[in-house]
């Protein structure tokens, strides 16, 4: 069995020695244009011409939860996408939204801009009932981010594009239960996959629909939102801020008028990072799965898109 | 039965009301010299004038955790100390502690001024087993706080002073075992009660015992913590940072070293507030078990001082 190895911005090395102790068996090379075919890719972002000459392909594995890059591609007609499932993410994930959703609701940043100008101040702790919080998307990381917000007694909302249960969470599912969705929320965390559906899905419209005071937290992907209508909103009052980690494009351009915007604070598309050594092992575990003829979690539908 | 109402710092009406409707065969009225015996107290940093007129109290309602304040003064002889259990107190030090360790091991400071500089930047993420977590105190807060830090995965350690077993945490009990304990970890979380026995605990000797780039989260009381210890060890380096919501002295002084230092984050006593609902809800309900001869939670003993 050969394994081939394509990935935009990694380091091959570390990744080459990781797949080849955990599947000892196999053979493992990053992909140079002509090179010979291969049975699985572990890839990222790859080039049209990889795929091209890489028909035999019977697995795609993404070293990233979202598939959107590699879906805008020609495809090996037999090669199943894989994306990974958790592997250490969904942790992360739940870090960096609590952290958002509790930095806000508690006010800490109005405390450090007080204790930073020597002021011992008091602000009256505000009604955890009146910040519920909206989670769209309820797969891997959308339930582990909901399931910790609920540990902190948010009420917690979730909304999907089909139904989904989750203990807990007053779930909503498709179109028709959007605007209810949006209209029951303060806060809205974004965890959707990029889908023709999804795309500009944070609009004027849709924001507009957040409880007055609301507070967007977008990490999934930059072309889930409509940046100029998130300005507007903030501008205008409707909505309090915004945590964004993701852009249209990245790095974010040095012009962008999310940079110094007073209401938003910003991080390069750190919110969960892949995980190394927690990612080999999985994709190791799948290869050999697949091989065997078993199901594997992950699979992509490339017609849902996710 | 008559409640008397005796707390500074605090506006009495709404909770004169509050007490009135949850107890609605009572007299509750706020203390003034020279006011008639009451059966109970409700109180919070009481003047020694008021304990000495009040002899006959049955029982002593500090709206707050810490009681230490209670403790120093001459108390009457048959009077039970009740502290709050909870009450709303124990989600919002879960959500300041986890913001607080979040923020640090995810160096979401050092983010936001990469950010606010216009420079999209990239860390190398840290290992979540590099960060074990300490809580000194495993009391109805302590222990919230650690399921609430095992949420997020992180290796968690306890330490107090009668042993105690909560699941999913290393705990460590009594004096024999605290240095094995602070070596354990890298953060260090203060919920102690403030008594002699714990007065100026994080000194010099102990905070050097954390692993190098220790942290310290004091949410207890100032005098815990002796601060010209903890701006030595944060300047020759051994400790990387603190947040600190107790001082010695409330609000802290200004010329105090704290205000300007750039590795200490402040807050202004915010961690947990007293949330006057919940409190009103829960001294009601334990000052009827206490009239009915019942057992209820949360009675001091004034010689453990807690």
């Amino acid at each position: 069995m050969h394994i081939t190895f394509c990935c935009a911005d990694t380091r091959p090395e570390p990744w080459l020695e990781g797949l080849r102790a955990a599947l000892p068996g196999a053979t493992v090379s990053e992909w140079r244009p002509g090179a010979a075919q291969a049975d699985h890719a572990v890839v990222w972002s790859p080039p049209q011409q990889f795929l091209d000459e890489q028909p035999g392909l019977k697995g795609l594995f993404n070293i990233g939860a979202g598939v959107d890059a590699l879906l805008k591609l020609k495809l090996p007609p037999a090669a199943k996408v894989v994306r990974l499932d958790d592997a250490g993410m969904s942790v992360q994930m739940a870090e960096y939204v609590c952290h958002a959703v509790i930095r806000h609701f508690r006010e800490f940043d109005g405390y450090e801009a007080d204790m930073g100008a020597g002021r011992w101040s008091f602000r009256k702790p505000r009604t955890r009932a009146d910040f519920a919080v909206g989670v769209m998307g309820l797969g891997v990381l959308g339930q582990r981010v909901a399931k910790a917000l609920r540990h902190f007694e948010f009420p917690v909302h979730g909304w999907s594009r089909s139904a989904k249960a989750v203990e807990g969470v007053h779930c909503h599912a498709g179109a028709d239960q959007f605007d209810g969705f949006l209209s029951a929320c303060r806060v809205l965390v974004n965890l959707l996959p990029l889908t023709p559906d999804t795309r500009d899905i944070l609009n004027r419209r849709t924001l507009s629909r957040l409880q007055p005071g609301g507070y967007l937290i977008n990490v999934a992907r930059g072309a889930h939102l409509v940046d100029e209508d998130l300005i507007a909103l903030l501008d205008e009052g409707h909505l309090a801020g915004a945590t964004l980690d993701v852009f249209r494009t990245e790095p974010l351009p040095a012009e962008h008028g999310f940079w110094k915007h007073p209401k938003i604070t910003l991080t390069p598309h750190t919110s969960a990072r892949t995980l190394r050594d927690e990612s080999i092992a999985q994709i190791a575990g799948k290869i050999l799965a697949l091989e065997r003829g078993e199901p594997v979690a992950g699979v992509v539908d490339p017609v849902r898109g996710y």
